[in-house]
C-alpha cells in the first residue's frame, strides 16, 4: 500500500513561505519513498500571502483592488474567493479570503513613514467592500503582519461606521486620532455586513490595550518609541471606552481583540465580526481534517518549536487535530528552543532537526530549502526503519 | 515483544569518548522507551582510551606500567588482559590489549618539547614487555594520537632489535636518527615475540613514506616545520630502504605501515606483527558479530558524517557489519558533510542530526551531552511512529 503523507507545515519566519516550506519537505518525502501519494496544505498564519495560500490549497481565483494604503498613498491588494465552501455542507455561499496585511502590511509602510499614530486600515475596509461587491457572502479576513496601529478604526470608517470628536466631526486616520473619540455611531454601516458571515483569524494572545496591550507589544516594531506607545495607549483606551459606552461591547481585553494593531476589536465591536484563534479557523477553512482522514502521516515544520509551539502555533495544532484522529504527526524544525515538550504533551509525535553542522543563523537561513529537504528525506528513512522492525517483529 | 537495540557508536572528537557517547545514547533511547533492551558497545578507535574501552565492553583488567616517555620522561601506561578471548572459539589465550598512546601519546609531549624528531617509542616496547611478562600470548595494539614519528624504531630497540649507524653503533632515540641507519639486526629480538601473536589495529589510510607518508601528513600536528618535515621523510625513507635491504620487507608505502608515526611499519618488519584496518580487528575484538545476533536495531554516531565515513570511520563498518546481517542501522551526528551519501550507499539507513539550533560549534560542544541524549530520544520517537505505521497497514 502507497503510504499517503499529509504535508502541513508553518512558514519559516523570514526564510520560506508554508507553500515553499511545504514544496522542500514534499521533495524530501519524495527522496527517500519515491511513490509517497503527498497532499500539500501549508497552513498560513494570517498575514502575508494567507489568502493566496487559501486559493492555492482550496481552489479559486484571486482579485486584485487598489485601496488607500496605510500611509494614504494607493497599494495593490488582492482578495480570494474560494471554488468550493469547505467550511459548510449545505448550498453553496460565495466565501472570500482576504488578509489585512495585502491592504495595510508593514511592507506598505516606508521605513521613514512607520509613524502608528498615522497609519491607517482604511483600505482594509475598502477591500472588504470589494469582497462585498463581487457577492462574497461569508468573509475570512486574516491578521499578522499589520503596519498599523488604529483599532481597525479606518477600516470601520471605510464601511460607514462615524466617528466623532466633541465637535461632532469625523475623525481623521490614524490611532493617534481616537484620544479625541467621543462618539461612534454605526448606523451607517454597510447593510450588507448584516447578511455576510465575517470571521476573523487572530492570533489569540493579541488583547488590545493595557501591560499586553498592541501598543506595548507591537508599537515599537511599526515605529513607534516610548512617548508614542504611550500616547497610542491611552488613544486605545479612549477606543475602548467610548465602544463600551455607546454598543454596550467590552473589547479591551478579548482574545483576539489586539490582532494587526486592535483590528480585531474593531471588526468584532464594529463590524459584527467573530474573532477566532487563528488556526481554528484557517485549519476549517482548509478543511483539514478531511484531508485527515485520508492520509497515514502528518508532516509539518515551523522554524522553531519551543514552549510557546503548544498554543496557537501550526505544529501543536496540526498534532491536536491529526492526534484525535489517531494519525501520527512529526515535526521538522530548525530550532528546539525551551520548553518543547510542551508541544510533545500536545500531541506531536517527535521532532526532527533540519541542521546539518554548527553553523550561524544567517547560514542555516541560506541553505534552509537544501536542509529541510534532507531532513524530510531522513525522517522518511527513519519511519521505514521502524516499519522494517515491526515486519521483523512481525515474523518473530 | 521489547526492542533490544546496540548502541555502537564512535567518540566524538574534542568532546566525548566512544563510552560517554553510548551513554547519552542509552539514555535518549530509554526516555523513548524505557522497556528497551539495550546492549551498548561503544567502538573505540585504537587512539587514547582504546584499551580502556575493550575492557569495559569485553570485560577483563586494567595494568598500570611506569615506562620511558616520548620525550624520554617517565610516563605511567597501562594495558589490559582480556577476561574471554572473543577473538577464539578454541583453548583461552591470554589476551592483552594496548594503546600506543598510553606509553608514547601527543598528550605526554609538553607542548615546549614537540620535535618529532627525538620523540620515541620506546616506551611502547617497554608496555609490550610487560604484557609478555604477563603472560600474554595474543597482543592487540591500538594506533592513534601518537606523538611520535620515529616508525616504531624505540619500541623494536626496547625488544631487542639491534639498529646501528655506518660505524656499527647503536642509534639513539627519534625519528632524526634514522637518517644515519646502516643496518638492522633482529637476532636479539625477544624471542617470546615469536610465539606471540601480535595485532596492529591502524588507520588503513596511513603509509610510512611518500607524499601521503605520515612526517608530511601528520609531521606538522607534531611539531614539525617544513625543514622537519623533510628531514624525517628523509630518515623514514632510509628506514624502509634498510629493512627491505636486510629483511627483503617492503614497508614504505604498505596501507598502515604510517600509523603512529609509521609504529606500524616497525611492528610489521621487525616485531612480526600483522597490520589490520583498525575496525576490522575491533569489531572483531568486541566480538561484533555475535551481538548483533541479539538485536533488532543499531544505533551509531560520530562527530561528522561525510564522505570520509565510507572507508574506515566507525558508523560505515558498523553498517556494513549490521547489514549483512539485515539489521537496519541508524547514525547519529553534530555535522553532515559533503558526500554523505556515501555512507547511506555504504549501508547507513538513515541519519539524524544531534543539533537543535543554529551555534557555533563551541556552543555545540558545550552541550553536547544534552543534545545527543535527545536526539536519540527523538530518533527512537521516529522509528515508533513508522512501527505504527506499519501497523496501521496491517490492519487496512
Amino acid at each position: 500500500m502507497r503510504l499517503r503523507v499529509l504535508i502541513a507545515p508553518s512558514g519559516f519566519k523570514e526564510s520560506l513561505d508554508a507553500d515553499e516550506v511545504a514544496d522542500c519537505v514534499a521533495s524530501g518525502v519524495r527522496r527517500a519513498v519515491p511513490d509517497a501519494m503527498i497532499v500539500k496544505a501549508p497552513v498560513p498564519d494570517g498575514g502575508e500571502g494567507f489568502a493566496r495560500a487559501l486559493v492555492g490549497t482550496v481552489g479559486g481565483t484571486l482579485h486584485d483592488v487598489t485601496v488607500t494604503g496605510p500611509v494614504g498613498e494607493p497599494v495593490e491588494a488582492y482578495f480570494g474567493l474560494l471554488a468550493a465552501d469547505p467550511a459548510d455542507d449545505g448550498p453553496a455561499v460565495t466565501t472570500a479570503v482576504l488578509e489585512m496585511a495585502s491592504a495595510a502590511g508593514l511592507r506598505h509602510v516606508p521605513r521613514d513613514r512607520r509613524d502608528p499614530l498615522a497609519t491607517t486600515t482604511y483600505g482594509v475596509g475598502e477591500l472588504l467592500l470589494a469582497a462585498l461587491d463581487a457577492g462574497a457572502r461569508r468573509i475570512l479576513l486574516g491578521c499578522g503582519d499589520s503596519g498599523t496601529n488604529d483599532g481597525g478604526a479606518g477600516m470601520a470608517q471605510a464601511l460607514g461606521v462615524r466617528l466623532r470628536d466633541p465637535e461632532g466631526v469625523e475623525l481623521g486616520r490614524g490611532g493617534g486620532e481616537l484620544a479625541r473619540l467621543a462618539a461612534v455611531d454605526v448606523s451607517g454601516l454597510d447593510p450588507r455586513l448584516a447578511e455576510v458571515e465575517l470571521e476573523v483569524a487572530c492570533n489569540w494572545d493579541n488583547v488590545l490595550t493595557g501591560p499586553s496591550g498592541v501598543a506595548r507589544v507591537f508599537g515599537p516594531q511599526k515605529g513607534a518609541d516610548e512617548a508614542t506607545v504611550a500616547r497610542l495607549e491611552e488613544a486605545l483606551e479612549r477606543y475602548a471606552e467610548v465602544i463600551a459606552r455607546d454598543l454596550g461591547v467590552d473589547v479591551a481585553t478579548v482574545p483576539g481583540s489586539g490582532a494587526s494593531g486592535g483590528l480585531g476589536a474593531g471588526a468584532s465591536a464594529l463590524l459584527g465580526a467573530t474573532l477566532h484563534p487563528r488556526f481554528d479557523v484557517i485549519t476549517r477553512y482548509l478543511d483539514f481534517d478531511a484531508l485527515l482522514e485520508r492520509v497515514d502521516l502528518v508532516l509539518t515544520a515551523e522554524g522553531a518549536i519551543d514552549r510557546q509551539s503548544a498554543r496557537g502555533k501550526v505544529p501543536a495544532e496540526v498534532a491536536r487535530h491529526a492526534g484525535a484522529r489517531d494519525i501520527p504527526v512529526v515535526a521538522l524544525t530548525g530550532t528546539v528552543g525551551e520548553g518543547v515538550q510542551a508541544a510533545l504533551d500536545a500531541g506531536l509525535d517527535a521532532y526532527a532537526s533540519i541542521l546539518t553542522r554548527p553553523q550561524s543563523l544567517d547560514e542555516a537561513l541560506a541553505e534552509v530549502r537544501e536542509s529541510l529537504t534532507s531532513s524530510a528525506e531522513q525522517t522518511m528513512r527513519l519511519l521505514l526503519v521502524g516499519r522494517r522492525l515491526a515486519w521483523q517483529e512481525g515474523e518473530a
